[in-house]
C-alpha cells in the first residue's frame, strides 16, 4: 500500500477567482493524489486547499503551486481578516493511512527545505515537525504577521529553519508542518439560549478542565435558530467523538435540552467514525462488521446523530 | 464567620505509638480548631494529621507540634516506604470556608517562615504557596529525599525559601504549602476484570487525555471481589463528582458492567457534594433546598451511589 497523507496548504488570496484558478492549476488531475477541494473565503482573503494521496506524488506539483503563489500574490498589498505571514501561509502534512507521524515530519522537512532553496521563501517548521523550542504553535510563529516578520526574522531566535533571515519581499515567510488530523465537530442543542451552550462548552473543553484535546465554544446559528457547541478535536484517539457526544448529552440533561444532531465540518478519517460506531455496537452487544462507506454513513447518522454527512466527507472516499 | 481551613501535616513516624501520641499532644483539645484524626501507617512509617478550623488558632499549637517532631524523630535512623525529606515532611493549608486561596498562601508563608526561624528547619514553599519556579510540585522538591537534600540544599537553585541552606541534622527539611482540597474518590464496578477498570481509568484521567484534574487507576479489591476505578480529584469545581460518575457509567455501558457504588476516602467539603447533588436535582427538575448534613448524606447515597458515607466525612461537620 502506498502511504496516504492529507495536505492542506493555505494561501493568501480568496477573492480573485481567476488568480485562484491559475494558482491551483498544477494540483489538478495529477497521478497519485487528488485535489479534493479548494475553498476561497472572501472575508478571510484566503483559500484552503485539500489534497489527499501519496506525498511523494505531491512534491513537484506543490513546488509549482508554491511558485504560482509566490509570483501572483503581493503581501504588501494583501489584506484580510485571517492572520497571515506569507503568500503561502501554511502547509501541513497529516498522516492518514500506512504512514506514521515521523514519516510525515520527514516529508515536511524535505518540502520545507526545498521551498526555501528553490523558491527563496524562508520557512519555519511547526507542529510535530518543529525543531526549535517555542515553534510547535503556529500562532506563536505567526505573531506580528507579514508586516512584523520583516524585523522579527532578523532576531537570532526567530531565524527561519530553512532559508535566509530575511523575508521574501512579496511572499513573506511560510510555515511547513506536520500534525494529527483535526476534526471540526459541532453538536446541536434544541435551544436558542447561548448560556447553555457556553456552560456545556466549559464542562468539556480542556482549557477549563475538561477533555484535554477538545477546544470548544458556544455559537448561535441564526438561520437554524438554535445554538451549538462548536469544537475542534485535536486528538480523536484519546478523545473519541462518542465520548464527547455522550458527555454533552449528559450535561444537557440538567438543562432539559435535547441534543438533536451533530455535524462534521470538512473531512474526517474513516477510523474516527468507526471507533465511535464501535462504542454503540458494544453497548448494543453487537460486533461491528466490516462496513462499506455507505453503511458507515447510515450508522453514523443513527448513532452519532450526524446530519449533512456523506461518503464524500470521509477521507478514504478520496483515496481510491 | 471565622475562616475555616483544613491543615494536613504529615510527619515521619508511623510505628511507635507512644512517640506519636506525644507528638500530637499539643494539637489536642485546643480552642478554635479540631484535631479530626491522626492516622499512622506502619509500612509508610508516617502519620497523617487532619486539623480543621481557624488557622490563627492553629499556629502556636503547630509550632509546639513541629518542635516535638523535630526533637523526637531522627531522620538518620528513619526509614519507610513513603518518600520523605524531613521529620515534618509536609504541612499544607487548604481553604474550606470564608477564606480564599490567597489568604491560605499568606498563612502558609507566615508559618513556614516561623518554623525556619524558631525551630531551625529549612522550609520550601510549595503548591499555590510556591514562589520559585519549579517548586509548585512537591515531588520535585522532595526528589533525592532526606539523604539527597544534604547536598541538594547547597545548590543555589535549591536554597530553601526560609532558613539557611543546610539541612537540620536530624529533622532534615520541610515543605509548607497551600492547595485546593483533594478528593479521594473511588467507583465500584461489578466485575473482577481489571482490564475494564484500566480502560475506563484511561478514558477519564487527565494524563491520557481525559478530565484535566483527575488522576485515576484500576484496582482490584480482594475482600470485596470486584474492581474499582480509584481517583484523586484535584479540582472539584472544574471536575465535579457527578460528571466523573456519569462518564464512568457511560464508558462502563460498552462493557455491560454495572456501576454499583462509589466512595469518598477521607474528608470532603460540603460544597463538593452539594454541587453534584444539584446536577441530579436539575435533571429531575427540582430545586435543591437548603439541606442539613443528614439529608445531604441520604441524597448522596441515592444519587451518587455513595457507600460507607456519613456526616463525619463532611468537613463542615467538624467546624461547629
Amino acid at each position: 500500500m502506498k502511504p496516504i497523507v492529507q495536505c492542506v496548504p493555505n494561501f493568501s488570496e480568496g477573492r480573485d477567482t481567476e488568480k485562484i484558478e491559475a494558482i491551483v492549476a498544477p494540483l489538478k488531475d495529477q497521478a497519485g493524489f487528488k485535489l479534493v477541494s479548494y475553498e476561497p473565503d472572501k472575508d478571510y482573503n484566503r483559500t484552503v486547499v485539500t489534497l489527499i494521496g501519496d506525498p511523494e506524488a505531491m512534491k513537484e506539483p506543490l513546488y509549482l503551486f508554491t511558485k504560482n503563489v509566490r509570483d501572483m500574490i503581493d503581501m504588501e498589498e494583501q489584506s484580510g481578516e485571517h492572520p497571515r505571514m506569507g503568500a503561502l501561509d501554511v502547509l501541513p502534512f497529516i498522516p492518514i493511512a500506512d504512514i506514521d507521524m515521523d514519516a510525515c515530519v520527514n516529508i515536511a522537512h524535505e518540502v520545507g527545505k526545498t521551498i526555501a532553496e528553490r523558491l527563496d521563501i524562508p520557512v519555519y517548521m511547526y507542529g510535530e515537525a518543529h525543531v526549535k523550542k517555542g515553534r510547535k504553535s503556529l500562532p506563536k510563529i505567526r505573531k506580528g504577521e507579514f508586516e512584523g516578520m520583516k524585523e522579527k526574522i532578523k532576531e537570532p531566535e526567530w531565524h527561519p529553519d530553512y532559508g535566509k533571515p530575511a523575508i521574501h519581499p512579496k511572499a513573506g515567510v511560510s510555515g511547513v508542518g506536520a500534525r494529527l488530523p483535526l476534526i471540526a465537530y459541532n453538536i446541536d442543542l434544541a435551544t436558542d439560549d447561548i448560556e447553555i451552550a457556553k456552560k456545556i462548552a466549559r464542562a468539556i473543553r480542556g482549557s477549563s478542565g475538561g477533555f484535554k484535546h477538545i477546544q470548544a465554544g458556544p455559537v448561535f446559528l441564526k438561520e437554524r435558530n438554535h445554538v451549538q457547541v462548536t469544537m475542534n478535536i485535536l486528538n480523536y484517539k484519546q478523545n473519541p467523538i462518542y465520548r464527547i457526544l455522550e458527555t454533552v448529552k449528559m450535561e444537557a440533561r440538567r438543562f432539559h435540552v435535547e441534543v438533536t444532531g451533530s455535524e462534521i465540518v470538512g473531512l474526517v478519517p474513516l477510523d474516527t467514525v468507526k471507533r465511535s460506531l464501535k462504542y454503540y455496537a458494544d453497548v448494543r452487544g453487537d460486533t461491528l462488521p466490516e462496513l462499506d462507506l455507505e453503511t458507515v454513513v447510515q450508522r453514523a447518522n443513527a448513532d452519532l446523530l450526524f446530519r449533512d454527512f456523506a461518503v464524500e466527507k470521509i477521507i478514504e472516499a478520496h483515496t481510491e
